[in-house]
């Protein structure tokens, strides 16, 4: 039977399963987008995305991938004169630090995917190099690792450095308060633990970042130019005013869940499948205590062949799971747990993944688990 | 009774009306956008692209509004070195001017709003300037006047220039062969002609073109990247997957109708509501023989205030068109027709036009616009 896209167990880390009143809010006809109607749905979006984002902030909304949304910041903010600190330890990190480097300055402070940077090192570099910015991805995608935003935030303000932070697959999973914690410009995508479509960028803009932005750089990817809008509803070019419909959906179904509630499940879900697959016997790639509670990555046991194991998966049991990026292709796979999946699917694409790694030839303690799982069941 | 944005006559010159089974294809689940079966989905979406711009070249889509495809023409073929020229005789061309200076060397060939450029100017300007490229809209949606598209591209190959033309608002209304006009980039966005909702970018990209654009500038609007993907289904970026599934759907019944008998309708369209309005004594804006067939740019008559006059066609009738923008705001009202629309859509609202200027006291020939309009029905 051929894989059925529209009928599956979805647990790739973004985009991730939706709500179906989610797609169905965009079934509705064209809009005028710069009539008030809309301007109302748009003011309402943004007030949402303000509680999702924890922030007092303008939370401005471009039409692009999560990508668009971090060259915007580097487009706005940096001149090649402009000094630029980029941490780099993931994919995601690695092209943060690129953008930087395109636009600014840059000094890269570098670490193998899945491991953190010293923050004494960091510490010396921003006391040295004195950036205006420093650049860096919060949750590592790519191989199920966080930075310790928090703490980086925290140097970053000692030595008035404007935190740029990519919060794509963390902000809406994990706790990321962006007031609380001092990050300037907080980037995220609606395809990730938001729970929309793909096709949007939320960009929050500190009133320090937008102080020291610059007004006549870019056009598209100009974020002064949207912060000047987003008050009125409005945007400096066509929004895709659907996938706006899709957000207040699925923002509102966030919200009406608790923001408090959905990190709590997160971070539930996230133990229940470190410890599946411990007891499995498997590990995980990154550093110790660093594991990203939004998507864990696991490495391959010997001998299981990442493509035929993923299709094992996605043809026998109609299981959708990551494997690796670049660097790491073929050496782990990676399971996503945003908060829109449940543990019910969580549990039975782990028995589907034993399974195969069983019939893969992996030694794998069979049966072991389940229990561990059930633990942090609610 | 307050004005429902779900069911009302939309007039709009852009975003059109859209056959609901173009928004009801984005009901659907997440998909893995890496996956074969998406890649399959957006090979197709890429042929019929091919079929509606009449080109052999690749055409690459790209989440942003049209504005992110006009930047991502000047970003991915002009250094500052590079002489470019460009056409400024509307709200969008101004962009396309603005976009060049920005990247280029630009020389820019103004006329008022609505009126054409000499294209003697014009091919003086070629031979002495020898740009690599020229920058020009089209159909300039701001003032319902159309360039001269084929003459120009032919000047410009004489001199072998680059054309790189918005057809946002022409393509998929009015016959625009981009390989048989020579247009080397051709711009156009989801929601105008092609009735789809806002979104996405479409942009071709001549073999001539691909061959003198930079590949490391800029990031998320370098066309290079996506043109290196495109045979394969991919992306350099995420993409806006459900906006893809709903322009399979709108390219499919474009292509049903097929697209001399789409070019027809517009046409016919136009001169209908051209009739209209010349019978109710009004003038068009744009200079004569100029005026385009997918969007009427109408100077209001004496005493008509737009804004009451547009509101009083929302709240009263439920009819949606569009005032001017920028330098004529306030002195025209403008018609979309760009093919989504019927006849009977356009008839019905001509009489509720012809109501309220009535009631505003403007002078004109009451019931005349109607036999000029019906010869034109088909």
């Amino acid at each position: 039977m051929p894989f059925d896209t529209e009928d599956n167990t979805f647990l790739l880390p973004g985009p991730v399963k939706m709500h179906p009143r989610v797609t169905r809010a965009m079934a509705v006809p064209a809009v005028a987008h710069r009539g008030t109607e809309f301007a109302k749905q748009s003011q309402e979006m943004n007030r949402l995305l303000q509680q999702v984002f924890q922030t007092q902030a303008p939370v401005v909304t471009l039409t692009g991938s999560g990508t668009a949304g971090m060259e915007a910041a580097a487009v706005s903010l940096l001149k090649k004169s402009d000094k630029v600190v980029g941490i780099d330890n993931g994919k995601f990190g690695n092209r943060m630090c690129k953008l930087a480097a395109m636009y600014g300055d840059a000094t890269i402070l570098k670490a193998e995917w899945g491991q953190p940077v010293a923050l004494d090192e960091l510490e010396r570099t921003l006391r040295t190099v004195k950036p205006k910015a420093l650049f860096l991805t919060h949750n590592e995608t790519s191989v199920g690792f966080t930075n310790p935003l928090q703490e980086i935030a925290r140097l970053c303000r000692e030595h008035d450095t404007l935190v740029v932070a990519d919060v794509i697959t963390s902000l809406g999973g994990i706790d990321v308060p962006v007031d609380k914690w001092g990050i300037d410009v907080a980037i995220t995508g609606s395809q990730k633990a938001l729970g929309v479509p793909a096709g949007l960028a939320y960009v929050s803009v500190s009133e320090k970042a937008l102080s020291r932005m610059y007004k006549d750089q870019g056009f598209y990817l100009n974020l002064p130019k949207y912060v000047a809008k987003v008050a009125e509803g409005q945007t400096p070019y066509t929004p895709a005013t659907h996938l706006y419909f899709a957000t207040i959906e699925a923002l509102k179904l966030l919200l009406q869940e608790g923001l408090e509630n959905r990190f709590r499940k997160v971070r539930a879900q996230a133990e229940a499948v470190r410890g599946a697959v411990a007891a499995m016997g498997l590990e995980l790639f990154p550093a110790e205590g660093y594991a990203s509670d939004t998507v864990t990555a696991i490495k391959y046991p010997q001998g299981v062949d990442d493509s035929k194991f993923r299709k094992a998966l996605k043809d026998t049991h109609s299981l959708i799971i990551a494997g690796g990026q670049d660097d790491v292709k073929g050496k782990i796979f990676r399971i996503g747990h945003m908060g829109t999946v449940s543990f019910v699917e969580l549990a039975g694409g782990l028995a589907a993944i034993e399974t195969e790694l069983v019939r893969a030839g992996a030694k794998v303690n069979r049966g072991a688990w389940l229990a561990p799982f059930q633990d942090r069941m609610p």
